[in-house]
């Protein structure tokens, strides 16, 4: 049963064709088979799991539904707040910090959706990083090819998804971090508006780009979810009051009418990854219309002022921590960190002022008359794990700088972001693209991506390393 | 008629005992006879005055009142943007710029109110100083006593409102830029808390700090304008959506059941200055019982932390015109705004960071049981002209930094301020104390303010600067 859907599997239980305590014991059994070849989980909460099903099933079978997650086991990046769990957030510093006392908003509106909670998912350390890799957990292994990296920071949440062991899993993202391994392990990763999912209780990285979304292995899958968690939070002075449609039910039509637009400058892109862009945007054509291509010559300072973003405020969180207990960093987090604590604090606010400009400009230029803009998530093929060794001085630098170049500007837009497998690469590794969206846009972006999806023969059968399968048309 | 109080002409305005345009060519004759002394306006707006004025007294006659200061001439420091004038902002970079096509939300909220503007009013260049020296437009200089100071950086308002050219002003106050002026002229100079007045349209020194206010010369007075000014404004997404009460009408009765404290140790003040504050603090006793003297061990660190958002903000707006145009600016303020280009961004975002539970620790000791702090405005008598001269280099140093040293720490706290004239100095000049109040206790504050000013025995008939009059019993 762990290859239907998070929709499938809810429809399941709600018509109570499978119990929530069946689903969630072969969840268990799943995740403790793929642990010791995707290292996706920190802990898996197997008792409190299955108590909850228990008692979910007794709401059921009262005739209670919670709501659409309703009985689903899903599992959860380590850097939200759970009462009475360890939040270790990837890193020796906090591995043994005290237990939680409150839930993060996240997971209590997934809870008051019905899910269950299986457990805090690998991560990299303190949400930096885009291979997933971690010194002090062990590295989270891609679940299509152990050799190859999960993508990061939410990696455990991209292989445990991928690899069966749950139907969804919440990532947060800062430069890329649901985007990348989302796209590594294909899965739909949203990265939402800026300000559509409180960030109450979720560890940050940097406060002006962190948001938190869903990864799952259907858009309709990421669409519950994403009505689950969306809204206003009183607990977040950065969550928006907008309106919060049903996302689930409009992934059939909000596709509808939509213009696409795609760079004119797609910049530097391996062969494989450039043949499913190309093969998508023939797709896309035929479903909406021609594509236009359109200039935006600042997507380069989007990079660079987003990474000032980045560094500024995860330097400023960090400083004290990093002055008295360094030793305790990977290097590779240490090194991407520490150079923040030396930007000048003007650069600092003009990239906060410029980003406004940088939006209207790219809203008014590249998204004038378009709904969704389409390029690629990752230029590159999934990286083996040796090619992408985080702690290796020197070798880094290139691979994680391609990894995030295309995802970073969109954080600093504060636009929202779905990833969609379109195909798999020279290696039999998935490649994704990214839909880009108005502010606001998530219901059309599900939307778009299921179909454009399924029209290239997208499918994936989640499982373990060695029995995994993908395949597209 | 200009000895009256704005609430005192507003109300023989409304009976028709007077006109509006009697009282605006009265405004405007004085205004013409203190300018040579005091250099208080930048631009008198005499035809447009007085065509506002017939215009409302038109509007009386069919019946129609505006509001509590329908007809009365108010003008304001020259930092509000005029839809049809320029906007100085005290300099020489922006004296010339084209002219403005919207009005700032609190000009058009006193219009609303149905007041006069009679025209721009001189300031310390781009909002930064506590004198109102200006090598460019010339010193604004004391009504009170033309060799002395005015206070800045709303040194026209001051000197405006204390000469008797107008009713009331408005200025802005990033580090007591209407305090100052206020205490050194004999006024009630209110900073709101921070949010409470929309900055819409107001050139900004430091964003987080920054507020609008009103300086007038009763504590009613100030009400009736905060009245008009207070609310949230969708232009300012920093304003603040809680309840507007009607201060004026709770002037009598907001004081009742105060507690006042005031601070253990009250650091360097001149003689003269202690005691008018010992004074003040009998009184204070009489009227409203004991009061305790708390220890605030953090007040030193709130001026500094103030100062380096000060810094940060003001050197990132001027970033590229001190590059570009250096040479437009004074040496004072050039001085006071560089150094900010070199503020590392963690130092900035560290500021931030600890505002609020610096003020959590404020309200919870300071403030546990108490509604009122009373503390000195300015420890120093006013000081000559001479003795300030902003452009004299390493003069100012000492006395700059003594004029702000009570002022910035609540900038810092974000809390809402009254000056109060509490008596004269050596030299027969003004002195005032602050009450400084709980978030949004602004009804108290002026309540109390009226009260202790009057106990004191406080009185002031406006006038040029030989023929002001004060007093203290």
């Amino acid at each position: 049963m762990l290859e239907l859907s998070l929709a499938e599997i809810a429809a399941a239980i709600r018509a109570r064709q499978v119990s929530s305590l069946e689903v969630t014991l072969a969840a268990i059994e799943q995740a403790e088979a793929a642990q010791p070849l995707t290292n996706a989980f920190v802990e898996i909460f197997a008792d409190r799991a299955l108590d909850q099903a228990r008692a979910l099933d007794a709401e059921l079978r009262a005739g209670h539904i919670r709501g659409p997650l309703h009985g689903v086991p899903l599992a959860h990046k380590d850097c939200f707040e759970r009462a009475g769990a360890v939040m270790g957030v990837g890193s020796r510093l906090l591995a043994e910090s005290a237990p939680g006392t409150r839930d993060a908003t996240a997971l209590a509106k997934l809870e008051a959706a019905g899910a269950v909670d299986l457990g805090r998912l690998n991560m990299n350390e303190f949400v930096a990083g885009p291979t997933g890799q971690n010194p002090h957990l062990g590295d989270c292994r891609n679940a299509w090819d152990a050799d190859r990296v999960s993508g990061g920071s939410s990696s455990g949440s991209g292989s445990a998804v991928a690899s069966g062991a749950v139907y969804g899993a919440l990532g947060s993202d800062t430069g890329g971090s649901i985007r990348l391994p989302a796209a590594m392990q294909g899965l739909f990763g949203l990265k939402p508006t800026y300000g559509r999912v409180s960030r109450a209780g979720c560890f940050p990285r940097a406060h002006s780009l962190d948001c938190v979304g869903p990864m799952t292995r259907t858009a309709e899958d990421a669409a519950l979810m994403l009505g689950a968690l969306a809204g206003a939070d009183p607990r977040d002075p950065t969550s928006l009051d907008a309106p919060v449609p049903d996302y689930a039910a409009r992934i059939a039509t909000a596709a509808a009418g939509s213009r696409i637009v795609t760079l004119a400058d797609p910049g530097a892109m391996e062969p494989d990854i450039a043949a499913r862009i190309e093969d998508l945007l023939r797709v896309a054509t035929e479903l909406h219309g021609p594509i236009a291509r359109r200039a935006f010559q600042e997507f380069g300072a989007c990079d660079a002022l987003g990474d000032v973003l980045s560094k500024v405020e995860a330097s400023t969180l960090h400083g004290h921590w990093m002055a008295t207990r360094g030793g305790d960093y990977s290097t590779a987090v240490h090194s991407r960190t520490e150079p923040g604590l030396h930007i000048p604090a003007q650069r600092y606010l003009e990239a906060l002022a410029l980003r406004g400009r940088m939006l209207d400009q790219f809203l008014a230029t590249v998204m004038a008359d378009a709904d969704a803009l389409v390029c690629p998530a990752i230029p590159i093929a999934v990286p083996t794990r040796a090619e992408a060794d985080m702690e290796a001085a020197g070798r880094v630098f290139p691979v994680v700088a391609a990894l995030t170049s295309w995802t970073r500007p969109f954080s600093y837009l504060g636009l929202p972001v779905l990833t969609v497998p379109i195909g798999l690469d020279r290696n039999g590794m998935p490649v994704a693209a990214q839909l880009v969206g108005r502010p606001f846009g998530e219901a059309r972006l599900l939307a778009l991506g299921a179909g454009l999806s399924a029209a290239l023969g997208w499918s994936f059968t989640p499982g373990l390393p060695a029995r995994i399968h993908g395949d597209a048309a």
